[in-house]
């Protein structure tokens, strides 16, 4: 079976999962595609050339999912329009792949996981990559494994080269923390209790931006987790982590694919940008949707996940503003998302 | 355009392929297959269900390909048998990919390079599939850009776990060394001159194999290519280069996804075996061979690639057999496989 | 010139000094021990044979200090009891090396001060290791050069093995936390404001110890410094920590001597414990101290830095005690600690 | 007691060894000085100011073992001369430590091995600094504990950023390589039975030297080693070593003290010379040997060992002038360098 999506979304992001679906993925093809910018959207469907006849162009999200054409809906509009094209998904019954966020505030997510839990099963899959990223996945297996004991502690290390002109205060957490609230939630199994921020000494590539923070996750067993967010640190794009056991612990490698030694130093490349470093996680992440979709595989990050990650987003930029410990206030888990 | 490839063969090789073809690339279905087992051919085939109905199964690889309903071939058969279907492929027209060798004998191999030359373009690719690791070619890039100077050295480690039973003494060479020999005409873009092998102590794993083995290669600049072959390790598989230019070297990184700290050591991995390294560079390989098919793109490794391999190869063995350094002397190359 | 030194307590650390003292370095003699168990003094005196004659055992360290026959002073005794050496041996005008800590509260430390500004001159040295260990001194080269740009951000691990059993809770403060808040003081060569920390989830090898802990170390600056230390790691003893600037960071290296590649891991080695880690440190440091009292160097780490770590250190007892943020609040710093 | 050594040379090593004698070890003064410039003799005598009265100054090696004030010689003359400075300090029953070569030809070493056989008893040490390196010390072990199995194979790097004036096309083994050969055969604990050499394309630094050049020796038991000898290599001084067993092997770790991530890279050090990598070894090579002479431990490497490494160096320079294997040929082992 192949799998007919339909995008809603053809900016940046949007024409880089279309060249994934299209050029580098199996079993799918882009049928549809939408967008606030109608001609760009006409350009991108004007690059297509599915199977099954020209792709179609949309006026709006809500039109393309209810086309009828199309098997799946991949959503990659401006955050604030998720939740509406999330809820006409389910409202057509159709899957639907939703890059972060789920939807901008927690009362939007809870009206998401309202809707899917009527329903009763799930449809919705939120785009959180890193779950997909090979080293990750290792780590997360030796954790499991009981190799290095329970664990206690968790340092993160986020660093971007630099930042867009929009990036903007709230983005240190919303954009790019974000990624860490996820990951750690899937790497230990549980849920964010609170959320400390600490802003030191500001880096003079930031601008007006509080560049960088540290911020501390508790999580619900006493695990601690903190994370550097630094978003201007120029030597490139360098994501670490390291989980501290009761008898060991598990990092990231510093996985260069080559080493140079000239000029007295014998050196290891960084990652330029998160393209470069977690391309393929973003390949494994929508082959494994499509595969989901097509009844071959199991769906991942759920509206669930998206909820969390937003309430503790949230928390943390509160943490931000009045420096100090907050609370995380989830919602019960409504029981299509228990485990 | 969707490419419809028949594959000739489907042992561990060609399953290997046709999962690849049919659950990771894109731009590609699998419509035919054949196989000396036509029992194992049938099963295969009852695997697939491409787009445009069920597989066809053919009683030689001969049938497949002037079948009709096939775009493109590709060989994973028994070695001795690529000769015969690479130019059943060639009196077809038909682009063929042939997974190495290209054919067991020099002979052979010119057979091949005179009916392609003939027919006056290219339709021939052989899987020599490590100039599609991410790796080698970065590692390619910096020999290129002249940041170590001219090249004066490489050195080689190709170590495997351990062996199938009907690895034989050839095999060090045929099955193993080849990869770096071709790697090598690749990475410097220049012939290999001559080749000599050292026999050192024995391992105890090895059985009556003499392994490991250094083989020394001569380029026609002088350039010096040393390789380590060890077959019987244990503890991984290890593939390590490392140019020695004027000015600096480039090696291949040490990259594992995650580092344990544990019991006294701070471990890094080794890959357990050749799919686990290489799974990407297949991958690619094939990816880049359907879009050359397609028309966009460039094919890969010619037919007088693989028959340089294979004269090469086959004065490693002579070097092995006598303990002499043996010239490797290639014919003129034929216009068709110029730069 | 040679330096004939006294040794005021001979346990462990003093025995150990005294190895380095009389087989490793240069220009130094032991001549005179003492220790609270007579027995004890005497039987390492046997084991000196110092050029001038035997070793002198004195009853106490103040005998010792005033006997005539020494040129400077090794405090290795119990804590307790250094306040009042080191007033003893600025009372003799001697020069005086004193173990951490300088002594165990705020107030005696400030006894030292003002008796030492009295004098007008340098006399003591506090034992602060690992400002002359090569790695950090090379970090710390890096820090002073420019090159990473400011330092905003530095995050430290400080790791054990396992911990004797007189170690209790505020030995992870005033016995292992204490290096990293002499070392940052002195990498960044500016004062600690403020301190806060953080208990985790505890390892069920620390028994009633609250291990692991975070330490956050606030800089005059807004420089932060967060602080793993975890005493029970079991996998060995592991320093690590990476300043953070803003065009780039240096990191102390992972320098292993050797590498094992063996039953699927490349594995580098861990120290087993300081002693193994810092060896080399403690050496470099009592040369240095010996050769400034030959008139041949400068002093190291003052009784200044000695006064500031033990503020600290109290101020993260309460931090721990009371899980509040507690300010700093040195006294001012006397004329003759001024740079 | 303090052992009082004559030092014969007082160039470059002879003073890096004196400031080491006299700065850096233990249980040791030097006393007396000579140099075939008598001048150059005098200055560095009067810097010299050891416990016993000033430094006295001889017009020759002979005269500085004769004189009668002296305990043990340390011969860092010209290659030429160890010979007669050896049978002079044999002669007068002294021991004597000896910059490499032991002597420049197997000739007179034999005339030493043979003077100090009728001797009976082992005065003599060579300047093989690299066995008491701590990094090849652990390799060492780990060959040894069976870790890795039987040793097979061994690439060896040896690369210098750059050469001085007066080295010539032999020094690329006599020089350079011979600190491979000596290792090699204190490693595997075995004698080297014949020697090959390959010459590359060369470096354009390298000006009329053959450089580099890759050296092949085979040991008694069939272990193959090869060493990359690059001397112009431009990047710094970079010395490898891999053992192959049969199960494993172990290699010289990266041992870099810091790693700075700055522009793109994540960059380790490069020593920039051999002072710089073996300082160490070169201090415990002195104090052990000072502590031997002193009668509280063992002599390094023997007479034996130097008249070996000088052997296996003729053969290589043979083999490096007729590009052929050649054989090594070596004495019976005079009963006082049986093991």
């Amino acid at each position: 079976m192949t799998v007919r999506v339909g995008v809603v979304g053809v900016g940046m992001m949007g024409q880089d999962h279309i060249r994934r679906l299209t050029r580098v993925l199996s079993g799918v093809e882009v049928v549809a595609v939408s967008d606030v910018d109608a001609e760009r959207a006409r350009a991108v469907a004007d690059g297509l050339r599915p199977a099954t006849g020209p792709a179609r162009v949309f006026g709006s999200g809500e039109e393309l999912i209810g086309s009828g054409g199309v098997d799946a809906v991949l959503i990659c509009s401006w955050g604030e329009t998720h939740e509406q094209y999330v809820l006409a998904s389910l409202a057509a019954g159709m899957p639907v792949f939703c890059e972060k966020p789920l939807a901008t505030t927690p009362e939007a997510c809870r009206r998401i996981l309202d809707a899917e839990s009527r329903l009763g099963r799930r449809l919705v899959q939120v785009g959180y990559m890193r779950r997909y990223d090979a080293a990750y996945r290792a780590l997360r297996e030796v954790v499991r494994s009981g190799d290095i004991g329970l664990p206690l502690l968790m340092h993160c290390t986020h660093r971007n080269s630099s930042v867009p002109d929009w990036y903007a205060g709230d983005s240190m957490i919303t954009d790019t923390a974000v990624h860490e609230i996820d990951l750690v939630r899937w790497l230990f199994d549980e849920e964010i209790a609170a959320a400390s921020v600490f802003a030191p000494r500001r880096s003079r590539h930031g601008g007006e931006l509080q560049d960088p923070l540290v911020l501390l996750l508790e999580m619900v067993s006493g695990l601690l987790v903190d994370v550097e967010i630094s978003v201007n640190i120029r030597y490139g794009y360098d994501i670490r982590g390291e989980v501290v056991g009761e008898d060991g612990t598990v990092a990231l490698g510093d996985a260069s694919p080559i080493r140079v030694r000239r000029a007295g130093l014998a050196a290891d490349r960084v990652p330029v940008d998160w393209r470069e470093r977690f391309v393929r996680a973003y390949d494994v992440e929508l082959q494994e949707w499509v595969d989901a979709v097509a009844g071959d595989g199991q769906l991942g990050p759920s509206a669930w996940d998206g909820y969390a990650a937003t309430v503790v987003s949230a928390a943390a930029l509160e943490a931000l503003r009045t420096g100090t410990r907050v609370p995380v206030a989830l919602a019960d888990r409504p029981a299509l998302y228990e485990k």
